[in-house]
């Protein structure tokens, strides 16, 4: 028996295993398509400042009627546009993209855009056409496939046009198969949850059946924009610093620590080098494998460091987590709570956190769970993810008198250069201890809060119950007393009650 | 703000992503180091039916006590070598290899041997030993390291030697980082399942204690090994057609459905093609993209297609399986069962399934859950796993008046062309409805048999508990009856006895 060994680009290991990024099935794929346009389009808006404004339509393509079906997909989005050289590699060459950078973006894996691609290709054998601008003179339209043996995009039509209204943004449309019946509920929970998230965005989508659904803008106040940095040393590997030295213009590895590495001063880099016994007069450019290695282990082991730093990230913010949650719950009460930056494996996160009680929120037995995670709403496989067992396992919310027949839903968000996911279909966040640590306590925090507020509740109800009772029996006892006392004219009774009621209003 | 795009390499792209793929961190690594490894040697003794000898030692490389630590592992086995212009691009260049065949193997992503050559070059910055023989003249040894950012292998040594002893096999040896005491229970619960699964395979595991594990051969009865396959028409896309247009010597339509798809005969292809209105005659290489997508949809739609061929699979066989619950657990009672196959977008499957009771099986409280796909155990993230699900959620365990608190073990294996693992670090499986049912039937089948085993063991415990009494008291009852008659010899009351004791050994 012969063993036949090849090679395969990444476009075709993909295509084989599209599985693995969330193309499973038509149900799914539709799913995943929708959800990975939208997050390229935010990405697009809010890197470059932009209030975004996306406009998604499926349009059913055949007269049949069963499913799965061909749809057509269009998303719009006034983002910042794409150069035209880069189109077709963008939308057509798996492994090519703007998010391989050390910044936090929604994409990781720069995947997601030419799965959709792809799967819609390899369903309809129809082209992608992308319209782009970005807001100059001109509008580029291309029509392209992807040649996905060869992981190349064929450009079958190029166009170029004026813009006058110095519009500027992406279009992308191409024929999918999908079957929309089925994903239909996860589609619309996805961007229920993608507003709640993003209030500052207006979402439209338009369904196979016209209908029109719209997450209008709520807020116009948008998160500070990530940043790119540089790697904290604690989450350097020997291929991290081979590369660096392959490109560094610095002559002397004092230098070659304070531009590369972030939290590294002065005294750090020769107090770590010296910790690390490598010479900091040496040319990053002579440093054997040995020295690379001595550099890596010293990474690792030495505890002076400053913590990663947290300010390249782009989290919500407790008002904008506050105002989705509001706008999408109007719940009779919400807690939420932004924990301090912390780091795993050199990579600053931050965890959020919200609960809301009552008002939209159903009760159904369980808490509520809504995953985030570099402001994607994660909907599926919620039993493995982090929360999740944070959530069932670890907090004990008798604690704070809070019940499973509560109305409640809880909220999480981690925003990080690097999530730790544990499928490139960004379904669900591994169990990292730090990450599980923080999420525990940002969970504890709100629930405080939620208790305290349960807690007053119970008591103004009771409170209130006793109001009812005296101003149900004074009047009585009054009428009663008077004649008792043989008097004619009765007692106020009205001061009396106002300072009870006064007395309630102060607790409120 | 600008955007800077860029092209990774696909070695770049799982070194950014070592996560996904299972290696998280030291101690994950270790043990996905030894897997990959192991599961590399055992189907390169299987597909050429060798009954594999696989020797894996780990040493501990400095003196420092702590963990993470260095280790060297080596992985020896006795399968059928590699060609020596192979060797650096099987251990150097990630996506080549010999899995991306429709073909059962325990690898499938081609990816696993690579990114425990890369995770040891990251941590330890060292080179990679291989030795290798297809049992001919010679021997090769080669020295390399990856080039990550261009996926190339480099070669920093080749040695030829004399094959005097006509050896064949694979070695394999490199640097890594590790944290083993971590790893430990898990890579020796690995090693004891894979003796398990594999109960026709010697492995041996030397620790960095120096203490030999030895999961000793227990049968040479192989099972049949995986053949190559052709397609089956309902797992097929454009994508799929495309290629085969390219690549087909037919010059006819009717003959390009015979030729690259399996359960497609002359009677078939003429029906089907109707079928699809493609014309039957029509020379594939001047189909046109319309026509493609016709004979897609088609082999979607059509429903007179044979089933797929499932006899290019290779099972454990409910021997082999049996073999290897009674090695490790010695238990009081075994059923094992294989459903027919079956299939889930034209790829075939066999579900086999074995329930254990008693013997080395511990009480906890929870039924033991033992899953393996393609022969490969599956050891994290277990409440993922569609089996998992069955069991949980689906199984009435108590229809078969079955209880948690048994000391009871369940065991599932699927093969397939493809499994549907939902991460590249092959953890768990998805719950394909397909799949899904066909596992519920199978541990539905050994519960019937474990369900009857259980009831004639306690109607024949009561039964002995009558016999019991009756040996207790008959000898007290004819002495007494002896008396009373005022007779002198008391009645043989041995046949008697006899007879209850005949009455109980038939049931048994």
């Amino acid at each position: 028996m012969v063993e036949v060994f090849e090679e395969i680009s990444p476009a075709d290991f993909f295509y084989r295993n599209r599985d693995i990024a969330g193309f499973t099935n038509p149900s799914r794929a539709i799913y995943s398509t929708i959800r990975e346009l939208v997050e390229n389009s935010l990405d697009a808006c809010e890197i470059h400042k932009i209030l975004p404004d996306v406009y998604i339509r499926l349009l059913k393509e055949s007269d049949s009627s069963g499913e799965p079906n061909k749809y057509r997909i269009r998303v719009e989005d006034n983002g910042s546009g794409l150069p035209s050289d880069i189109v077709p590699l963008a939308f057509g060459q798996v492994l090519f993209g703007s998010k391989y950078k050390l910044r936090q973006t929604r994409g990781t894996f720069g995947l997601g855009g030419k799965m959709a691609v792809l799967y819609g290709q390899i369903t309809t054998h129809s082209e992608t056409k992308i319209i782009s601008s970005n807001g100059k003179s001109k509008i580029f339209e291309f029509h392209l496939m992807m040649d996905i043996k060869n992981n190349k995009p064929e450009i079958l039509k190029k166009e170029t046009y004026h813009n006058n209204s110095k519009w500027h943004g992406t279009i992308i449309e191409f024929l999918t198969e999908a079957d929309y019946t089925r994903a239909k509920a996860k589609i619309l929970e996805y961007l229920k949850q993608t507003a709640i998230v993003a209030p500052y965005a207006n979402i439209t989508f338009v369904d196979p059946k016209g209908r029109f659904y719209k997450f209008d803008r709520f807020t116009t106040t948008m998160p500070r924009p990530s940043i790119e940095t540089t790697p904290h040393p604690h989450g350097v590997d020997v291929e991290t610093i081979k590369r660096l030295v392959g490109i560094t213009k610095v002559k002397n590895m004092k230098d070659f620590m304070r531009e590369h590495f972030q939290r590294v001063g002065e005294t750090t880099a020769i107090k770590f080098l010296d910790f690390s016994k490598v010479d900091q007069k040496r040319n990053p450019l002579d440093i054997t494998p040995e020295e690379i290695v001595l550099l890596v282990n010293g990474m690792k082991n030495y505890n002076a460091f400053l913590p990663p730093d947290a300010s390249c990230l782009s989290p919500l913010g407790e008002e904008s987590l506050k105002t989705g949650i509001q706008k999408e719950f109007n719940p009779e009460f919400i807690a939420v709570h932004q924990r301090k930056p912390s780091a795993y494996s050199g990579f600053p996160f931050i965890i959020e956190a919200g609960v809301a009680y009552g008002g939209n929120i159903p009760r159904t037995g369980n808490i509520l769970l809504y995953r985030f995670a570099n402001k994607i709403p994660l909907l599926f496989d919620e039993a493995s993810d982090v929360s999740w067992k944070v959530i069932h396992n670890m907090v004990n919310w008798r604690h704070y008198k809070i019940s499973a027949d509560d109305p409640l839903a809880v909220f999480t968000h981690i925003c990080s250069l690097k999530i730790p996911y544990k499928t490139v279909g960004k379904e669900f966040i591994a169990d990292r201890p730090e990450v599980e640590r923080e999420i525990l306590n940002a969970i504890r925090e709100v629930a405080r809060h939620l208790s305290i507020y349960l807690s007053r509740k119970n008591f103004i109800e009771k409170e209130r119950k006793r109001l009812d009772i005296f101003s149900k029996y004074l009047p009585k006892m009054a009428s009663f007393s008077t004649k008792l006392a043989k008097k004619e004219k009765e007692p106020d009774i009205m001061p009396l009650l106002r300072g009870l009621k006064k007395y309630e209003e102060q607790k409120e």
